[in-house]
């Protein structure tokens, strides 16, 4: 029997994880949500760019859609603030639906949204189905898989994860969010005002660190341009020589000695020479492991998310997070 | 509170376990079982080479150990053959005791040991506990890491895992076991009798296969020597040129038309020039993962073990694996 899923927004990563659904074995799309006017009353495969029709009409108001599709799960992917999306997982929690959701702040929401955390906990073992925050950074290359790494420590004294990027072959939307193309000064004002950086890195400090059972003092989020030092271009943009190519960004948890336990150091921009994800465990046994190539942020988010779907219908009900779930693994279209 | 631990099987695995219970936050070692009547009588502490002792007498038979210790889980260290343990688990599983094992043929029986995987399962289910095999290899490296990664793929074609293991600084049991220093025929008498083998591989092709839904038609588990190309040592062995470095096994699971989809390959000999674990993920995306110096299996074996007891004790009743567990992570000692 396929999974039937309902989606919640249809931006760039909503509209991945609808592609998926509807090209991988196991999964019926039943329903499509959106608020964009653009968008509502088209066929969801013509808004998906699919090239074919999906006879899933985008509707704009989530009650009758689930009356009429009686889905499985919900998969919401509206917004990276969790402070916006929780009255949406309300609202979804009314008709007793599991939520995956691809929203950061959702991933560990336990350090900078405890309130929220609990509501939505509350909320979700009330409605017994589980709600969780996927995606690959939150909630993999970062977080989970450090984690998961330590399983064959019998002592960690710190970890370090860095995840580099070559932006150039990432999407327009990328590029623009990690400031390529921009002067430092604008690059500035838009740290300032949010619209420029990575959501996560706090989240993924804070799962790393209640997983290895540390109580940071502090954790930090520090943002800063990486300038060109030649000219580079991508298929979207061009750059100049000492304008930003790209975002560096590094979070880290102190304990109260002013430690450096986790530090989790993101470098994505243009021309960048090597992409790779990394984690280095020091303890019993130390750990140097490496991904050559890194883990495609757009292919995996999606991904991830899919494939957290069979598991959440399973899972505890509750708020989820990665570090309380079932390994994960690609699903291959058969429940059991 | 600690979690009380009673440790059964006293053998050079079960030792290591027993060290980092003595040594690591979170646990008390309240009993200890072993059938070696030169362990029988002896302090814990003595047999496991402390240094010092552990007020905890090594006794010849469970019952009454478990009536007098009180403890909350069985860890189970006595052989790699589930045929040889299933007695011994069913023996544990009536005093409803949860048991983390390193029996490798219980790290995924679902293939070659069908019958005796449901007897336990059974069994657990109706003593509501979590009985679990888990090891660095089977239980981590070529299994449960490998399909962990498979998380962030919407496509896996084929997967292959490469362990390669500089076996000259490893201690001289496991020397022994992969045949350092024997003839090429001594080599090939010892792998005819058993002697001579990694266990595990084939539960962990079963492990994979099942993650990712696949059906395998056969399952191959190859073993041949590595020649030593020139005169080579460790601490304790000595091998010329022409005898055996070490063993070169290769599991390996095709579906039915005869396409290999996993391939697990292991070397481990004196001289290795490089010790790695390595994941090829050949896919969307495609994933290259490498572990410089790879995972110490000493070290890793224990401390896997250890890791999961506190999520073994909350698991779901029955047969779990590690392919069914919450992701693994170092356990610091805090249950909450």
């Amino acid at each position: 029997m396929a999974i039937r899923v309902l989606h919640v927004g249809l931006g760039p990563i909503g509209v991945g994880v609808v592609r998926q659904c509807a090209s991988r074995k196991g999964f019926k799309i039943v329903g499509a949500v959106d608020l964009d006017p653009a968008k509502i009353g088209k066929d969801l495969g013509e808004v998906a760019e699919l090239g074919r029709t999906l006879t899933v009409i985008v509707e704009g108001k989530l009650g009758p859609v689930v009356k009429a599709s009686k889905p499985d799960v919900v998969v919401l992917c509206t917004s990276s603030s969790l402070a916006k999306v929780t009255d949406q997982i309300a609202d979804v929690l009314k008709y007793k639906l599991p939520i995956v959701s691809t929203t950061e702040e959702l991933a560990y929401p336990w350090f900078s949204n405890k309130r929220l955390a609990k509501k939505i906990d509350a909320l979700a073992r009330k409605a017994k189905v589980a709600v969780l925050g996927t995606g690959v950074n939150p909630g993999f290359t970062m977080d989970a898989l450090p984690i998961t790494l330590t399983g064959v420590c019998e002592r960690v004294d710190t970890i370090r994860v860095e995840r580099i990027q070559d932006a150039s072959i990432r999407r327009l939307p990328f590029q623009q969010k990690i400031g390529a193309g921009l002067s430092p000064d604008e690059f500035a004002e838009k740290v300032q005002s949010g619209s420029v950086r990575h959501v996560g890195l706090t989240e993924s400090v804070a799962m790393i660190a209640d997983a290895m059972g540390w109580k940071l003092e502090t954790i930090t989020d520090v943002i800063g341009p990486r300038i060109a030092t030649k000219a580079t271009r991508s298929q979207f943009l061009e750059v100049e020589k000492g304008q930003v190519a790209g975002i560096v960004q590094t979070g880290t948890g102190y304990d109260k000695a002013g430690q450096e336990l986790i530090t989790l150091h993101m470098e994505a921009y243009l021309g960048a020479p090597e992409s790779y994800d990394a984690v280095i465990v020091k303890g019993s046994p130390d750990l140097h492991m490496k991904i050559a190539g890194g883990v495609h942020g757009d292919i995996a988010t999606a991904s991830i998310t899919v494939n957290s779907i069979p598991k959440v219908l399973t899972a505890p009900a509750g708020l989820q997070t990665m570090r309380s779930m079932v390994i994960p693994s690609y699903f291959g279209g058969k429940t059991r």
